[in-house]
C-alpha cells in the first residue's frame, strides 16, 4: 500500500533533474529507493537534496565524521533504512570495522547516561550555566 | 525533592575511590553533579565510570569525535545535562564554533531525513539488504 | 512467538461486543489485527476503542485533520503499524497525495528544528514565558 | 503563556466531579497541577483519570511494580512533571533508594543494548521469530 | 555557557538580510530566540529559515492545520521551545481552546496506541501491506 | 550488508570466553544473536555482558520486575529485537499472559500521560520541587 518509488524513465523533468544531480554529484549509475519515493513531493525532493548536499559537504568536519553522526542519530532514532545506506556511506568514505565498533560503543554509552541524568535529574554544575 | 548530591566529604569508601579516579583521570579538581548524583547507587557509579573511561578513551576514533557523537545522540533524546556537559567536553579538546555549527546541522538533517524515510516506508534498496 | 491475533470466532462475549462495535461505527467488514491483538487484554481493548473513538469522533477538528496528526505522531515514533493503519485511514477521509506530501515535509521540518532548538538550548523569549 | 491551572473553586461541575474521585480515591487534600491542566479540557480529564484508576489499580501486578514501569517510560521519555510525580508515588508505595538504583540501572542499560540491537541490525533468532 | 543570541545590530550582513526576512515575512518587530541561536552558523540559518518559509506556506494544508501538526511533533519530541513557539503561533492562526485540548487528546492517543501496537507486536493487515 | 554473526567455532578466544559464560550462566546451549553481532567488538561484547548480568541479577527487584521494565523501556524505544527476546527471558520467568496485558496497559497510558504534561506545559507541585 505504501506509494511506488518513482524511476526515472517515470519521472517528471523537475525530478529528473534532482535525480541528475545526485548521480553527478555522487557518481552513482542510479539514485537510491529514498530519493525515488520523496520524489512524490517534488518540492521536498528538491529541498531535501539541497540542503543534504550543503550539510555533507567537506567543511569544517570532514565526510566521515559526518556520516557517523549521521549513523548515531539513526541508531538512536532506531531508523533502519537510514542505518543501513548512511553506514554504507561510510565505509565507502573509508569507515573500518574498528571504527564502527567504537561508534557503536559511544552511541550506545550515550544513551544509557542520558538516562541515568534525566532519571536522577542531576542539576547543572554550576560552571555548565 | 530528587535526591542531593553527594560530596566527596559524605561520601562511603567505594564512593570516594571512583570520585578520585575520576579526578585523576580528568585533572579536574571536583567531579560533576552526574556522578555525586549516581553515586546514591554505588554500583552505578563505578560501572558507569568503567564503562565510560573505556568507551571515551583514544582508539580508533579520537576523543573530540567520540565527544561530537555523544552530543549528537544527547541532542535528539532532548538530555539538557548530556548535552551541556558533552558540548562543553568537545570544546575542551578544541571544537570550533564553526565544528559545532555543522555538527547540529547534520544531527538536523539526520533526524529530518529520518522521518522521511520513516514515512515514506521506503524499501531497503538491493544493495543494502 | 508474538501472541495469535485472536478471531471473531474465537473470542469471549466481552471481546466480540467491541469488535461488532467497532464494524458497526466503521462500516467495516472485519476489524484490524490492532485490536485482535489487545484483545489478549480485554481491558485494554475495551478501553482503548472506547478513547479512540471518542478522541476521533468529529469536534472542534475534522476527522481528516485528526488523522494526519495521528500520522504525525506514528512517524515521529517510527510505529509502522500505525503509520499504514491511519494513513489508510487519512486517505479514506480524502487526504491527497498533495496533502501527504505537505504533511510529511511540516513532519519533517519539525523533527529538525525541534533538534536545533534544543542543541543551541534556546532560551524562551519573554513574549513566550 | 502557557494556560493557568484550573483551581477546584473555579472548576465546572464536570471537572469538580473528577477532583473529588481523584482526592477522595487517593485521600489526597488536593489534586496535582497535571490534573488542574488537562481540565481545560473535560473530555480528557474524565477520560485519563477513568483510565488511569482502572490501569493503576491493584491487579496481576501490584502498584509499586506499576509505578516504576510508569517511571521506566518516563524516564525513557525525558518527562520531568511524570518522573517526579511517578517517583514520588512509588516511593509512597515503599521504593527504596535501593530499589530506585536498581530501577535505573535498569532503565540505562535497556537503553543502551536496545541501540546496539538496532545499530548492529541484529537479525531474529529463529526461537524468536 | 550556550552562546548568546546574536541580536540584529551586531549581526553580520547576511545574518541581517536573512532577519529582515523573517520581519517582514511575519510582519513581526523582531525575530525569536531560535533565529538568534541559529545565527551562529549563518548557512544553518538560511537554510532553515529559507526551508520553513516554504513548508509551512499555504498549500495543500492550511496554515494553521500545518502549526497543529508541528506542535504534535514537537509535543512528541518533548521540546518545550518549540511547543510554546508553535502553539503561539497556532493561536494567532486562530486556534481555540477546544481545538487544542482535541490536538493534545489526539496525541496522547496516537502516542498511547503507537506502543500498544509495537508491545504487542501487530502484523500488517494484508489491506495494508 | 549488515555483518554476519559470529558463531562460537569462529570466535577468537576472548569472545569464546564471553560466550561460555553465557551459556553457564544463563544454562543455554547457544548465545542470541545480540551477542554473536555485538562480538565483532570483543571489548563491547566484554563490558556488555559483564554489565547486563551485574544489573540484571537478583537483588532489591526480582528478576521478573527487571525483566518487565526491560520490556516496558524496549516497547517505548520501539525496538523489536529486544522487545521479543526480553518478553521471552520475562515468560520463563514465569510473567502470565494477566500480567504482560497489565505490563502493556502501563506502558501505553504512561506513553499518553508522559505528552499530555509535556503538551500542557504542566509546572512542577511545590511538593513535588
Amino acid at each position: 500500500m505504501p506509494l511506488p518509488p518513482i524511476d526515472q524513465a517515470d519521472a517528471a523533468p523537475e525530478v529528473r533533474a534532482v535525480y541528475d544531480d545526485i548521480k553527478a554529484t555522487r557518481s552513482v549509475p542510479d539514485v537510491n529507493n529514498f530519493w525515488k519515493m520523496i520524489a512524490h513531493h517534488p518540492p521536498t525532493l528538491a529541498r531535501t537534496w539541497d540542503s543534504l548536499k550543503e550539510v555533507m559537504a567537506p567543511g569544517a568536519l570532514d565526510p566521515l565524521v559526518k556520516e557517523m553522526i549521521f549513523v548515531a542519530v539513526s541508531v538512536t532514532n532506531n531508523c533502519q533504512y537510514c542505518i543501513r545506506s548512511h553506514e554504507a556511506a561510510a565505509r565507502r568514505l573509508g569507515m573500518t570495522d574498528a571504527q564502527f565498533g567504537e561508534l557503536m560503543a559511544v552511541v550506545g554509552m550515550a544513551n544509557e547516561t542520558n538516562r541515568l541524568a534525566v532519571g536522577y535529574q542531576v542539576e547543572l554544575d554550576e560552571r555548565l550555566k
